[in-house]
């Protein structure tokens, strides 16, 4: 099983393109997209949408992603070799959230050309380079044969959460429709506490930790693991991103309390 | 097989998610989409849209259905077997018009928690309980084994047509890009007659009952059976509902003339 | 495998009655959407997006296309048959692009209606001629039984390239995003020159005939064959076709220089 995550959108061909590069190598592929509306060029968003997906993924999938600012330039191609899976695209950052929440094994960098296509354009390895690896991965696994292993990939900011005692400091991944504050903070690592302190930008409340937003009192502040397993930060009923300025990229800091 | 119909856009994981937790449970679930951009929380384009759909995919097929303003609230999730197959969703009417036009066998509750994620969220049935439901419908046919046998499902207005002698009752269901008045009047419901009589608010108006839309005068008026396989009227070259002040959910009255 | 090009939408149950209607027929079908966004009865775009995938699909493939603005008058349905596939759709020169860099072997008029739905409606012949003619080629590929062979079909102005000596007489198929001017002379029909003289408009100009777009100088024009197999006309870092006022269409003549 392949899935596919892009900013291609679905009007151009380039998703049917790598489509049919997957299906000409490995014709028994189950190809599934998981969202090519990611917004252009976000290697953020791309990453959340991965990472909430990944996990409901069966052991073995393989996910492709192409959210690749810096094709064409030195940035590398890389695979993550994790528990349950197998992530394939650029060195951007953009598979590591949803890898690090799967216990990462081993990294390779994608050099061997054996398992391109023929003529690698500048402009889409996508289809080129990282649909044929992918494809391969999926058919044969022997992922060793497809270059050097690395470790030293890229790990953006928003991939990893600071621990400090019961401190954690996390990013916003996301705000969504309703104005929730998305933050990179996953179920695994916050303790489940009955209030924890929150701080972003120069605010510093309490807030409860609960389960549903209805919880709590209308246009009240809660905290609780949204269904995309982060923790979020949201009022009932009221916007809280509009509430507190909170912008995807903003640091944020929890406590229990 | 099974397809999948929503109102959760494509731009968000949550049709993936869906995807990744049916393959998970039935590897070799062959999966369609139907749409995914049913108007947010609109149960009657959602049943429209589906009940078009339905009748050209294999006997056997399991139709799954989220278009769920009440998630969270104790509406039931329900289980439709027909003589063509299987509905999956919740039970606010959505899948009734399909189902109805495919003569209706059982109907279950769907209460059995071994046949759901382990975690079920407030928020997100369709990935916690309609798509694992949905793949073991696939995969194993024991339907009874889901929950209760029920009968008194929520039957909206717009999936029954009343009949007295040979006048038809129904609604509105959509009016399509043409302005052409879609109604849930089923091609099996009415008999084909030579000019009905349509009453729509407090107009009257006797109008061919033909087979194109092109069988008439310019600004004509025309009933047909469209593609849909439901009753229209239209008029050639010119929008019916901007004439007639038609909606959708108005009341429409079908005679014989 | 089938691949489907539509200017249908995702939004209305079209496309997914196309695919029931396949699956049906052809149960082991693999479906691969293409495109459902190209620009309402723009058989230009839709051939262009067409002709831009094909060439990555393996040996076998059944291409459906439905852009069709003049379903249900006497256009005729065809099937191409090439070295690489088959093309099903109407006869409006929407396939001929794609199908005539496959090198064309047969092409059949569809007029068995054995291969047809039992219900021919005027306004879906994608779904009821087109769709079950693609699941029979793909399962069976007995191509002559489907109806006469013919020679005459639809062969537009975009489809062909005009060669004399060395002149090569195009035409514009596509702007894209970027204000590139893709043209119809495809990689196989152009020799590969230091520098080409093009004439568009009552603009001629010699630019250099390269490989990427970043190797010319900021704002100058620049030759290549682009990622869609296609000559394209471009200007680093600005709009070609802003400068030169060219638009899909527009013819273009290419000599070496």
């Amino acid at each position: 099983m392949i899935t596919l995550t892009s900013d291609f959108g679905l009007k151009d061909p380039y998703v049917a393109e790598m489509k049919g590069v997957i299906l000409t190598i490995n014709p028994n592929a189950t190809i599934i997209d998981i969202s090519h509306d990611v917004e252009k060029f976000n290697i953020r968003l791309g990453a959340f949408i991965l990472a909430s997906a990944a996990p409901y993924f069966p052991q073995g999938t393989v996910h492709l992603v192409v959210v690749d600012p810096s094709v064409g330039t030195d940035r590398r191609a890389i695979l993550v070799h994790t528990e349950q899976g197998f992530f394939v695209g650029p060195d951007n950052g953009v598979l590591m959230l949803a890898a690090k929440n799967q216990e990462i094994e081993h990294i390779y960098e994608l050099t061997n050309t054996k398992f391109m296509l023929p003529q690698v354009s500048n402009t889409f390895h996508g289809r080129d380079i990282f649909a044929p690896m992918a494809a391969y991965v999926d058919k044969c696994k022997k992922v060793w044969e497809f270059g050097p292993e690395i470790t030293n990939v890229v790990m953006p900011e928003f991939a990893s959460v600071k621990a400090s005692n019961e401190k954690l400091i996390g990013e916003i991944l996301y705000i969504d429709d309703f104005g929730n504050i998305i933050t990179n903070i996953s179920q695994k690592e916050i303790r489940q506490t009955k209030t924890v302190n929150v701080k972003l930008h120069k605010v510093s409340l309490n807030v409860a930790f609960g389960k549903t937003y209805a919880q709590t009192k209308s246009r009240e502040a809660i905290a609780l693991i949204g269904s995309h397993g982060f923790l979020e930060v949201a009022l009932n009923q009221a916007s809280a991103a509009k509430k507190f300025h909170a912008m995807a990229g903003d640091k944020i800091e929890v406590t229990p309390a």
